[in-house]
């Protein structure tokens, strides 16, 4: 019998989670073993942690949560070529068929095969986890592994903001949670013309702030399409990141955005939501997208060179670190939403 | 006083339209008289015949209706020099302002101070019209002036069908009056490698074969969903050019849209349409535009290209041609959705 | 030891090819063997064939000529799970490193790691051929096997032709070798508004004309610029695909592409080509792309679109078909230039 | 007679400039007329000033030079619309047909009818200047006049660098004249990865490093293509600003781009540039844009919009303010090198 490991589980079909052990995994021919050094906590965690409707159809304990995550490889597959031992590596969490027309032609975040890893198998709550040589990014040596273990939902902050232009573009982001926060960063990294946030939440406006947004807005004390047109010369915002996965957000959007304008969608909205198509879309010229996870990997390249630009500041993103054993702290406060993001360390013990 | 022209005017604010005589307008010093050998009809014009609730927040009788031509320019003002006596003209029918940020940024077609051709002032369903000279499109002289007139709608088919690839792509056209007919024509033209077209009316379907749908599905008959998706080995089409504005298409369309495919949104539902953004939107991948008018000029040079390649058949979307005073006969034929393109002739009496 | 097959090779480092046996090759793990049905001559090849500076450089005889065809699978490695026994496939012949960035972010086709099949490794002249399965391409299987064989070339025009809009655009085709005649087909079944070729061989013009193009120029017998320029009123093409690698057509080619026009080559130049920047390139402002092999697999998927179009004629380009066994009469066709492709079966003895 | 104002004049057909008097403008009808707040030396100027071949052949003297600058409006045509007196105004400089196919599909820019501010007709080293309304470029009233002039230059280093894909990506600006310094301010602005400037004067390396470069080069003392190898993973760059028009720069820059990388071209080289097209365009999948003038008016938004983001530092590119009447020494430093952009105050007597 292998050596065992500490891991946070999801052991029941129920809310909550559970520190226990588990045997450290074996990597196959084509994977890693990788030491984690940190992962942090998702918005998605939290729907599993708390077992709600989409988690209770998708999840099947027992297993191990997580998957932002960074650390060193520890051990490799045979026919690995691509990682080598003491690389210092983050991942990108889905795993996909590589087989299918989505795969095969620059869609593979949309791959309908896709296995994410904390999510459909055993994940990086833990002190150590396998995972597919081709999943691993590898990064320069010297940085905290906790700014690297947030490149992947700092991905989908990039993938948003970056699906259109953005250089000298105003731009509203719709709710910010950790991803949020981390467009507003990306925006103003990118050379926004103006950064216009919208949350509710006080903690999260003063993050927003000081991630740089030019102007922060509470819907619920103020109506934000009044001020966001007065805030743009009555125009509105040329692209809207829309985080929030809120009905009423989502319309209002659509009457703030400019003429022609971009919105951009990662936010997950229960049911449906009614759009004024005619009004909103049509006659406006409106293009919406739907975004999901990071381009494989051109996404992690722009991840990558905004790093190494200097103009992104994650330091002020991460604003709690937790020994892993005390993740119930760290969902409390992504409860709570009094915080941006909660890094765990599972060695630290 | 000056000479008279024969009309067809919309006199009062209630639905119908009559035939009358005006003054022959005089061009003021940018713009242009024409002598109307083809004006055709438009879906709007039937809106505005019938007095819609749209038409009647809109149109302000008395007036002259009709805006898809094509004719001869007989005066010019004294500032004109892109066009000159004898040209055989059509026209974008959008009159816009040249100094708002849309205007000059390429996005003439979405500025808020269009005035539109035959719905904001007198038209074309005139022997005379006088228009800006910078609406005026120029065509080569030895061609069927009925072609001429239906450029303009055609343009409405071709700005929807190439708002991205479409070369090697499969679409599915959801409506096929006359511009989703067109939008068959188009993207055959232009390579695509399958194309679907819905619609419900027996003689629209015909047509729609006629002019080189691979597939024709009636959706009160079948299930487009399942047929859409039997016809494409269960992926979708990479495009949908949404003409029909029913909701319920607009609905199923989202269905059958391949993962990462466009969804271009002519068609104008009346009210909200509830939208499932999480499953259909944003886990998809999906790309939603909405498009208005035509480019000005990118798509006019477009549809001259077309024209050109010997690609496009004109003839068999022109179903029916008329005398101008006949045109109560044409608006019956448009009601009943038994024809394609109805063209009338104001020089023919 | 194994069964043996016939098979055309490059045995020594000098001009021409043997007729040969070798055994045939046993799939690894991520491999399949495929019995082969037909395959077509390159230029590639002919340079190799004629053994020119490029190829003394590049091949390591002895071994295996061939890259383009298509046959069935008769054998798979145990890693295998996207190809099947009895599948008809054609392949994608650069073989790739898949770990490098421009392989992970869409540029696969420009890997520094590329291996190609029949260059650098044992070919397609034979009865049988082993492969990576990631490079198979599967196919219909009631199409003629010479198809199949011949959409890696023609995968070439459609990246060089679909390198930029072409739908409703004129294009100037310089070079009328086999792709340069696809080129010509691609853009006329994408909807070209004009499509001119340029070729001094008779043979070729003609199949260029058969093919669909407009207008055929000889610019040997008539000035090219002025030629092309009139057939455009005086504009120029909006597009170039560069076939030739003659610097003196690329030169003129830069004096008749349209301001702003987009110039993609794929021919290749030996020795360096004077351009002058500032006249031809910068103050008009044009747009010169490199185009290399096929985008994976994108262009395939363009390639599988265009043919299901049924706007592509594939049977008018294969001009000649034969044994394997009389691949000199093929050179000896390719190098007089009077032929389109050249098709040979290695089953056909 | 009209009042009389001081203005710097080409007087004849050599070298020099001469300071004179000229009769003040009167606007006609779709124009406007500016008191001129600051004017700035282009590269233009000075080749107009040395009186080199270029110049003999475009320029007719006697004419008031200077086309960069900022002013209040004093006075307007009766047809003017879209400025009032009393606006703070820079201009768009190029003076186009807006009749052509290229000025009604985004192209104003290559317009072959353009004329020019300060080449073609009289300019702006002046106390006033009139100039069609259209070309004006209304700005915020209270930023000083000198940042507002040089909003000119600085749209040529926006269409530059933002050609293509910038933020997260690596760029090489080739040149650092004021122009490419401007292009190593907006890049790091838009979140490129690393800016490496490559300069021979001392002078503008300075700048370049002050404006934020994160390697400066001299060709001269290094090999420039090691040194931007060494500084990208051995890859190259993703960008190329080709600003110095000199051959052996532009042919080493193709050396040390990445594979399918961008090299977007506004420097002029005198006569032809011998380029490798097959190694170092074609398969290396290379393109190739030539950029010239600002695009009308998608460049200007862009450069409000990157004004407005904060992240642009114009005022360390502004190194020489001088009354205009001292244009002498302004021309003096253009020459030397060593200067950034000087601007000169036509009402400072």
């Amino acid at each position: 019998m292998g050596d065992k490991m500490q891991v946070v589980m999801k052991k029941e079909a129920k809310s909550g989670a559970t520190l226990g052990t588990k045997e450290i995994p074996k990597p196959k021919a084509d994977e890693i073993l990788v030491k984690v050094m940190a992962t942090s906590i998702c918005g998605t965690d939290l729907h599993i942690y708390n077992w709600d409707e989409w988690s209770q159809n998708r999840i099947k304990p027992p297993y191990v949560m997580g998957h932002e995550f960074s650390g060193e490889v520890v051990e490799v597959g045979e026919n690995v070529t691509s990682v080598k031992l003491g690389d210092m590596v983050s991942a990108e969490t889905h795993i996909v068929c590589n087989e299918c027309e989505l795969c095969r032609t620059g869609q593979a975040h949309l791959c309908e095969e896709t296995k994410i890893l904390g999510v459909d198998i055993d994940g990086t709550y833990a002190e150590y986890v396998a995972l597919p040589a081709e999943n691993a990014w590898v990064n320069p040596k010297d940085i905290d592994p906790a700014y690297l273990a947030v490149q992947e939902p700092l991905g989908n902050a990039v993938q948003t903001v970056l699906a259109g232009d953005i250089v000298g573009k105003s731009i509203a982001v719709v709710g910010c949670g950790p991803i949020g926060i981390f467009a507003v960063a990306v925006a103003k990294a990118s050379g926004a013309s103006k950064v216009i946030a919208l949350e509710v939440n006080e903690y999260r406006m003063e993050l927003a702030k000081k991630l740089g947004a030019d102007v922060v807005i509470n819907p619920i004390n103020e109506d934000p399409v009044e001020k966001v047109l007065a805030e743009t010369e009555g125009k509105g915002v040329d692209v809207i990141a829309e985080m929030s996965g809120n009905p009423t957000a989502i319309k209002q959007s659509l009457k703030y955005v400019k003429l022609g304008g971009r919105v951009s969608m990662l936010g997950i909205p229960n049911g449906e939501v009614p759009i004024d198509i005619a009004n909103d879309v049509v006659f406006r010229g409106i293009t919406i997208q739907g975004i999901a996870g990071r381009k494989m990997y051109e996404t992690w390249y722009q991840v990558k060179g905004l790093l190494q630009s200097g103009n992104l500041d994650i330091e002020s993103v991460i604003t709690h670190r937790l020994p892993m054993k005390d993740f119930k702290k760290g969902f409390e406060l992504m409860q709570s939403g009094n915080c941006g993001k909660v890094v765990l360390y599972p060695q630290d013990k």
